[in-house]
C-alpha cells in the first residue's frame, strides 16, 4: 500500500536500457528514475509544463546512490517514488528500484531546488508546485552524502566531451543523465566491465550547454575498505560543473 | 486482428525519449522499433540468445524510414512489427509506429541477413531461427531503397564521433541507433531544431568498436522537390562504415 506522498509504476528493462555487463546502465537508471518523479508529477497535474507556467523548474543539485544489484533485459521491475520533506528552499525526494519479488535493489535520494526563469537563481520554493505531492513541511531536511573534491594530482584520466544535440531533451536542457555516462566512460572498459557500482554521490553546480566541450576527469581506482574508491568531476574552462564520488566491488 | 508474423506492444512516450523539437528522437525511435522485434523474438522463444547459441546472430542492412510526424512526451502509441519474407539469406521485416487513435506516424522496412559468429561472415539462414516468425518463405525478396553516395567534394560538414562504453549494448556490439545520432547531430541545431525528417534511408556496411573515433560527414542541404536533402556518411580510416540519405520538410 503506497502512502500518499508515493508513486510507483511498473517497468521491464530492454536490451538498449543495458551495457555491456548486460545490466541496466547508470545513465538509463537516472532516465528511468527522472521519469517515475515525472509520472508523479503529471499524476498531480504538477508536471514540468504546469511548473514552467509559474516561471520556473525543478534543479537536481545532489543525488545519492545505494545499489545492491541491478536488473537485466527482460526484467520486470517496480520504479518509485517518495517526496520524504521540503522547506522553503529544498524538496527531498527518494526513488527505488525493486525486482519482481519486491527486493529493493536500488535506493537514491535527491536533493531538488526550484530556480526562478527570470533570475536563473534558486527561490522560494512556490506552494503551488509543492503541496500537491502531500510532501512533509519540515525545518530541517534531511542530508545527503555529498562528494569530496578531486585534487588535481590525483587526477589520472581526462577525456573530452562535446554536448550533443540529443544530449538535449524536450525541456532544452542536458539532460542529467548524460553526467553519469561523461564521468563513468573515462574510466577504462574493463575496470566497467568488472565492477559493480555500489555507492555514488554526485554533486551538480552548474548547467552545460549545447556545443561546449567538457572534460571529464577521473581518479585511479583507490581501496576504501573492502571497495574500490574514485573520484570523478567535470571540469569546463576552469570552472568544476559537478563532481561525484562512486565506491565499486 | 494481428496476422500470425505480427506483433504489437503499447509504449509510452517519456521525456528523455524526446530531443529539442519536444517529439520522439530517432535513435530513440530505432531502439524502440528494435525492443518490439526483440520481444516478438522472446514471445516466440527465438531472442538473441536462443540464437547465439546457434552460432551466429541478426544484423541490419539496410532501413528505409517514412515519417509523417512523431509523437511528444506522455503519447500512448503502439509499436508493431511483421516478420513480412525471407529467402536463403535475407529477411525483411517491417516496424510502424501508431498513435491512439491508430494513424501509422512512422513506418520502416529492414533488411537483416545472418552472420555466423565462426567465420565473421554472412551465412544461410539457419530454418530454426526463421520458421518460428511465420514469416513468408519467397523467391524474391522485396527491394529497400539504397542511399546515394556521398562524393567527395559535396562534404560540408565533419565531426568526430568516439565510441564509448555506453554505446555498446548488452550483445556486445555498438548499438545501431547510434549511427543515427553520430549522424544527425553533424547537422547544426537550429536545422534540427526547425525541420522534420519525413524519409530517411540507411545502409551499413562495417561495424565499428568501442573506442574508434568515426568521422561523420554530412553535405550541405539542397532543394530536392518540396523537400531538402542531406547526405551522410559514417568513415573510419578512408573506409565506408555507413551512408544514409535523409529528407526534411
Amino acid at each position: 500500500m503506497l502512502a500518499k506522498n508515493e508513486f510507483e509504476m511498473p517497468h521491464t528493462i530492454t536490451y538498449y536500457e543495458c551495457d555491456p555487463t548486460e545490466k541496466l546502465s547508470i545513465d538509463m537508471l537516472i532516465n528511468l528514475i527522472m521519469s517515475v518523479s515525472e509520472e508523479q508529477s503529471r499524476s498531480l497535474a504538477v508536471d514540468t509544463k504546469v511548473v514552467a507556467k509559474i516561471g520556473g523548474g525543478w534543479v537536481i543539485t545532489n543525488y545519492e546512490l545505494q545499489l545492491t544489484d541491478l536488473p537485466a533485459e527482460g526484467d520486470h521491475v517496480i520504479l518509485g517514488t517518495r517526496t520524504t520533506a521540503y522547506n522553503k528552499y529544498f524538496a527531498f525526494r527518494e526513488f527505488w528500484l525493486k525486482n519482481e519479488t519486491g527486493d529493493e535493489l536500488v535506493h537514491i535520494n535527491g536533493m531538488f531546488v526550484f530556480m526562478d526563469f527570470a533570475t536563473r537563481k534558486m527561490a522560494a520554493i512556490p506552494n503551488a508546485i509543492i503541496e500537491p505531492f502531500s510532501s512533509k513541511q519540515v525545518k530541517k531536511i534531511p542530508r545527503i552524502d555529498r562528494p569530496q573534491k578531486l585534487d588535481t594530482e590525483a587526477i589520472d584520466t581526462k577525456q573530452d566531451y562535446r554536448v550533443r544535440y540529443f544530449d538535449i531533451d524536450s525541456n532544452q536542457h542536458v539532460n542529467n543523465a548524460h553526467y553519469f555516462s561523461w564521468m563513468l566512460d573515462a574510466l577504462p572498459a574493463d575496470f566497467l566491465k568488472h565492477h559493480q557500482l555500489t555507492k555514488m554521490t554526485i554533486k551538480f553546480e552548474r548547467e552545460v550547454r549545447y556545443g561546449q566541450t567538457i572534460n571529464s576527469q577521473v581518479s585511479q581506482p583507490q581501496p576504501d575498505g573492502d571497495k574500490l574508491f574514485t573520484n570523478h568531476q567535470i571540469e569546463l574552462d576552469g570552472d568544476i560543473h559537478a563532481q561525484a564520488n562512486c565506491w565499486w566491488q
